[in-house]
């Protein structure tokens, strides 16, 4: 159990990095100061978990109690916000972290929703709402319609995830298997639909 | 009591059907993929009660700590998503359940703040937010100022209901009767805006 | 203790009200109904305290545990709506107040947060955001990017605030001079910025 704790906690402060460099750099590229780049760096990083929190009933959410995501944030910011080029060349790198953490923050969100009692579908969508909602309300700040309600198979790469958790616990198996697994499958549709242009269909609408 | 329980609860049920509809079918419109549908879908159709509960206090929300909203949402994107065409077809009917739901939305969410110890102004404001929040979400996702802000009798029509439950509960009326006088003037307001173009003033400004 | 604690009291509903005040002017320019009006108002008002409030877990917050606050923005949005023009006129005064009532809020929130135990980053945090969180919503509602993400050391004047009260309460100094001086030094850094342009650096960006 040990190592995998670890692992899940190092993914976890690595997701909340790479979510927080993601922000930042709609910041910059949006001509904002360095403050708003340093709140949509935070926002994106913390705002899906701390609506799961308060969703679920435990609060003060994780990343108010602690400090260690605002630090995290923050450093992301700075990061992005001197080295603003440097951003552009490291997209690739990026959208890889940015995969990882979307399927930690599923997975362990998930888990979470589930040990405070919470009904199994609920569950999976507080966990899909702990990876994606950072980015929802990074994409509402900066006027424009969230981009994962449009494009990419980016909330069901998560959601899948989620399910992976659901279905794990209540068949029983092992935790730590059920984790990496969900966090794999997640990654997986979410660089499937990077790389191979993967996507939901469209309805056909009179508009 | 027994018949008004399973009245309002019916209502209750047809009013998260109907508010996810026209979540939906904004999603559709603007060409959303059938995630994003999904969402915008269950979002309108829990959203002011997700917020109402969490300002009282009710933790896990009604609609997370129970899968029947999820359900219901899913269903009606997956309709909408699947005969989108219809939907414009049906846009009257669509319009009179969804004042049906206002109505039982903000009726049924005064009641709750009443309940839990809330002073009466702000009970009938999260009634009223129980009503119109799940609206006002739907829109600023789809990057617009919400209509509630902007135009028709809708917020009113909702805090008229809502009023009706403060003043019958101060006076000690029966709540069943209390109840369904405060959905039918909500609808009764709702629908003359809608039919006659009621309106309240706009400030003059020299902009 | 007593003459500071009435001081505070008094400048926190000038806060509430002069808050109140720029949510209704933005809905008259924006053309809303007088119930758009009303609801910016209130959102502006109140929106910053109640983030605050459920982030530490206090439920029901102040502004919805009492009507004080909604009647402040009632009059508020109603005196805007009637004499729109006169508010153009008063503007100076208005952003006077305005970096009043953000200093208040900031080293209230602060307080506040400290009180439940909050860690000191974060308590400085939700201090700021008691101050800004108002004004974030009162724009996304209008569908513009926030104001405060983008120019100004408004933020940065609430932060600052919030931090003297974070030193002052660590060193153990009086909470009155504390208070006080965390207040003056948001309006100082406020109004600099107001009357000298003070503006935080932007980044360069290939865009």
């Amino acid at each position: 159990m040990e190592p995998t704790v670890l692992l899940v906690r190092a993914l976890d402060l690595v997701g909340t990095f790479v979510f927080a460099i993601s922000g930042a750099a709609l910041g910059v590229q949006r001509r904002m100061d360095l403050f708003g780049v340093l709140v949509l760096a935070f926002v994106t990083a913390v705002f899906g978990g701390i609506t799961r929190d308060i969703l679920i009933g435990a609060v003060p959410p994780a990343s108010v109690g602690s400090w260690h995501s605002l630090a995290l944030a923050v450093v992301a910011g700075l990061l992005v916000f001197r080295f603003s080029g440097l951003i552009d060349r490291l997209q690739h790198p990026v959208l890889f972290f940015d995969a990882a953490g979307l399927g930690v923050f599923a997975v362990a969100g998930t888990q979470k929703a589930l040990d405070a009692g919470i009904n199994w579908p609920m569950a999976a969508v507080l966990g899909m709402i702990s990876g994606i909602g950072g980015g929802m309300v990074r994409d509402v700040l900066t006027a424009q319609v969230p981009t994962v309600l449009r494009a990419d198979i980016y909330a069901v790469a998560a959601l899948a995830g989620a399910l992976v958790v659901v279905v794990g616990s209540a068949v029983g198996l092992p935790s730590t298997a059920v984790a990496l697994t969900g966090i794999a499958l997640c990654m997986f549709l979410r660089l499937m639909a990077l790389y191979h242009g993967w996507r939901l269909p469209v309805a056909r609408s009179g508009d």
